[in-house]
């Protein structure tokens, strides 16, 4: 049965595995990723778990890593968070030092692949995944296929432009983009901008978050959950701005579902209201019959996406 | 030869042609799209069209018409223009009238087939076509491939939410969409609000303007062309609430071109450095690449391209 070597060279963790056809996992590994300034030591890193775990050949490497990533030509334009990763010939460094045929895929698109085929997105041929973590990223399948666009870049939902009157700057260094004001960066901001005034139990705790360190989104959930009501109100708030981005996304692609992944979607119960409420309001009455979910808890989504667009090219 | 019958069914004209598999049209003919509340008489309309010109058998029927519109199940859900098309089942009735293979299709994704196969889009793999007048809408390549989504709805751009804090009521009766802001449409609002005071010789014309008529889009182009800084700033503004839109559309889609059809792009030379300059300081520098153009000036970019797909299912 063909398997690959399935790897997510992410800025911080690099994760790597053996997967099957059939999307089993016979073994995984991760490392912190090597930032060294030298892209050819993640290469190092990626030989040596290689070599320590797997028992025998594969047919081929699968690579998802951040964007924007040139998958036609197999090039990382630029990784943010590490050092020296700026137009790196990825998918050929890879295809020299193994041998071995070679797929590199944004991350957010494999992540899309794996919830499509294993996870939300089963039985669909239409959906839009978003991520929605540090920042917005995100892929699309439509009638069954992929969708790349010119190089692969397809899916920079983050920098679709939610309101050009923000005075909110993002990562990107414009203002008022969707990422700006609905990812876990926004509600760090808007953790650190919340009052740590008021009497009640929870804001002496919230003043206490305030005294001991940098508030930020993990906050404003756990805070959620005892009921505070500015973080309440700030969760409400990116479900409505979640969906302004959602409604532009849905009116340009016709997805049948809208899947919501990366961590902030973990607190999903904390604005599933004001999206849907928001969601009702804006859409046009033919588009309103789209799901709108939050992804499935697939640890391995972009490991099972990318390895399954690799053997897909292997078989055809 | 493979030949069909390409039928534009639009809001006010009606428009059938033969054309064969080398897009090479033999005949056309118009007439008002007959409003009588009952479909029928306008298939009755291209039967007398067909029987009238056609002068040998045809291998099947194309048709573009106004969306949304379900390319799957050929069901056009509605025409805003015309009475008593609420999910008319065009395919099947067509193919029950005429026992040959019928093709609907969404009106702007027909017309950027058109574009993509024998105008501005020649050569080009991914591209966005968006159709500027009254509304704004829009068609999708990307890969060599239509995208359609779940029902053939894909394309409606100008539903994207542009400005959510706008108090510009779009046609849809929602704020802030980008038809609401950019389309022909909001020139005609733009152009009732501009003030008729001021001395100068372009001010008293336009004075005499709106004296005599409703002011609207075609007077701002008249106006434009004689100096009136108004219209000016009015075409200027549209530059840039296009650009606004292009952004977003370019971030999440990636495509090589965007092209801009409909009545407004005839006035392209009015917008073009304003939208051009937004572009340049919106777009994040991976996609800056992009090509932003008018589209070519084909009456039936829209009768070719809804042919072309129908042989395409012939063929295959």
């Amino acid at each position: 049965m063909p398997r690959c070597i399935a790897v997510d060279l992410g800025g911080t963790l690099l994760r790597v595995a053996e997967v099957n056809e059939r999307a089993e996992i016979a073994w995984r590994a991760s490392v912190p990723t090597a930032n060294t300034g030298h892209p050819q030591h993640v290469l190092d890193q990626i030989s040596e778990l290689i070599d320590v775990h797997a028992s025998h050949a594969v047919d081929g490497i699968a690579v998802a890593a951040p964007g924007p990533l040139d998958s036609r030509q197999g090039v990382v334009a630029r990784i943010p968070t590490l050092k020296g990763w700026n137009d790196v010939p990825l998918r050929d460094a890879l295809r020299t030092r193994f041998s071995l045929p070679v797929l590199v895929e944004n991350d957010a698109i494999a992540a899309a692949v794996g919830q499509w085929r294993y996870g939300a997105g089963s039985g669909c041929d239409s959906l839009v995944y978003l991520t929605i973590s540090t920042g917005i990223g995100g892929g699309i399948i439509s009638d069954g296929r992929v969708v790349r666009g010119r190089r692969g870049f397809a899916g920079h939902f983050g920098h679709m432009l939610l309101d050009p009157r923000s005075s909110l700057r993002c990562a990107c260094g414009h203002l008022g983009c969707f990422e700006a004001h609905a990812s876990g960066s926004a509600l760090d901001s808007q953790a650190r901008l919340m009052s740590s005034q008021g009497s009640s139990k929870c804001q002496a705790l919230w003043a206490q978050v305030v005294r001991d360190t940098q508030p930020a989104a993990s906050h404003l959930a756990l805070a959620a959950r005892l009921g505070h009501e500015p973080s309440l109100r700030a969760w409400r708030k990116l479900g409505v701005r979640l969906a302004q981005g959602v409604v532009s996304i849905v009116h340009a692609l016709d997805p049948e579902r809208v899947i919501l992944g990366g961590g902030v979607s973990q607190s999903y119960e904390w604005f599933e209201a004001s999206l849907h409420e928001q969601l009702a309001q804006l859409l046009m009455p033919e588009f309103k019959s789209v799901t709108v979910i939050p992804a499935h808890e697939l640890q391995d989504a972009g490991l099972l996406g990318v390895a399954s667009l690799l053997m897909e090219t292997i078989q055809s």
